[in-house]
C-alpha cells in the first residue's frame, strides 16, 4: 500500500510504547504474558490495521500483533488500536524479515496473511510471504498444530501459495475459492470490500504446519 | 449426465469389441501393449468422450482409456472414437468402482477427472471421485510419479478435493482457480464451453501421488 509521508506518524508511533513495540526481540517468549492472552495471533502486513483490531474485539482471550513495515501506514493502524480496548494488542512497525528474532520457537498460534503483496514478477517470488523461505520460518515460530490463514484477491498469489505450502508438506485444512459467497465470522475490512464490490472473488486457505518432517 | 435410453446403444457397444472392452480385468498389466503406447491415460467418467478422444489426437505415443458407466452415454463416446484413428483408444462402459481389477499396480501414468459428479450432499461424499476411498486406489494404480488431473466448474467439489488430496499427502504440482483465463494446450469440450459462456471459472489441479508413505 503506497501512502504519502505523514509528518505526524513517527512522533505518534514513538509516543505509544505500550502499543507500538520498537524492540520486539526483547519480548520473545513473553508475548502471551505481555498481552494476557491464551492464543497469540500475528498478522504480517496488517496495513491500516482494520483486520486485527476488529478481530481482537471478538474474543478477549486472544492476543493480536500487527506487523507493518510502512510506518506511515502503521501509524493509522496504531490510531485504530488506541481507539478501542488494546491490552491484548501490539503493533510492530518494522520489516517482518527480522521475524525470527521477535518470537520464541512455538510461541505463535496463528499467522495471518491478508491481501499480501503478490510480487507478480517471478524474479521477486522470494519476497512473497508464502515463499518457502517464509514457510520455514513459520514452521519454527508456530506451535505444534499452529496455522497460517491466508486471504487474497490475487489469483496468482493464491495459486502459488497452494503449491508452495504443498511442497513444504503443510496440511491444507480449509480452502475457499469464493470465500465471501458463504456467511462466516470473519471481519470484512474496507480494503477487502472494494474487491468484493468489483465482483472479484476472495480466496482463502488455512494450513496446519507440517507435522511430518522435523 | 442424464440421458434417455438409446435402443441402439447396447448393440453398438457390443459390436465393437476392439474398442469397447467388456472384460477389462483380462487386460490388467497389458494395456500399454494393447494400445501400443508409452504412456497410459485413464479418464474416469468420460461422458460423451470429447476430452479423451481429442486429447488422443495430439500425441500418438499416448494411450487413452475412457471409463463411463452410463452405457447410453458411453455409446456416444464410442461413436466419436470410431470416427477417428483409434488404435490407441479403449472404452470401458462399466462402473469405475471395480477399477482395481482392471489395472495392475503402477500401470497408469495419469488419471483424469473432468467435471465429475460433485455429489453435493455430505452423505454422499464417499461417491466423489476425489474421496480418499478413491485416492487410495489411484495411489496403487499410478506409477511412481503418476498424476491425477482434475478439472471442474464446481466450487465445492474443487475445495473438497484440494483438502482431501492434502490429507492424503499428495503433492499439489499445479493449480488454477480460473484455468481458461490462460492459454494452454488442453482440449475444451462442448460441455466445458457451456460453463465458460456462463462466466463460470473452470478450476484445475494437478497432483502427484504421495511419495512419502506407501
Amino acid at each position: 500500500m503506497r501512502m504519502r509521508k505523514k509528518p505526524w506518524a513517527e512522533p505518534f508511533l514513538k509516543a505509544h510504547p505500550q502499543l507500538v513495540i520498537e524492540q520486539p526481540q526483547q519480548l520473545a517468549g513473553q508475548w502471551k504474558d505481555r498481552l494476557s492472552c491464551q492464543q497469540l495471533h500475528v498478522e504480517i502486513g496488517c496495513g491500516k490495521g482494520d483486520y486485527f483490531t476488529q478481530m481482537a474485539l471478538k474474543d478477549p482471550r486472544q492476543g493480536w500483533i500487527g506487523i507493518e513495515k510502512n510506518r506511515n501506514v502503521a501509524a493509522i493502524a496504531a490510531k485504530k488500536a488506541l481507539a478501542q480496548p488494546h491490552d491484548h494488542l501490539a503493533l510492530i512497525a518494522l520489516d517482518a524479515d527480522a521475524l525470527m528474532e521477535w518470537f520464541a520457537p512455538g510461541e505463535v498460534d496463528v499467522i495471518h496473511l491478508n491481501f499480501s503483496d503478490p510480487w507478480p514478477k517471478s524474479g521477486y517470488a522470494k519476497r512473497r510471504l508464502s515463499h518457502e523461505r517464509f514457510l520455514q520460518r513459520y514452521q519454527t515460530l508456530l506451535k505444534e498444530d499452529g496455522q497460517v490463514i491466508m486471504k487474497t484477491d490475487n489469483q496468482k498469489l493464491f495459486e502459488f501459495s497452494l503449491t508452495e505450502f504443498s511442497r513444504q508438506q503443510w496440511l491444507l485444512q480449509q480452502v475457499s475459492v469464493d470465500f465471501r459467497r458463504e456467511p462466516q465470522e470473519d471481519v470484512i475490512t474496507e480494503y477487502e470490500r472494494k474487491f468484493m464490490e468489483l465482483g472479484q472473488p476472495i480466496y482463502r486457505a488455512v494450513w496446519q504446519k507440517n507435522s511430518i518432517s522435523k
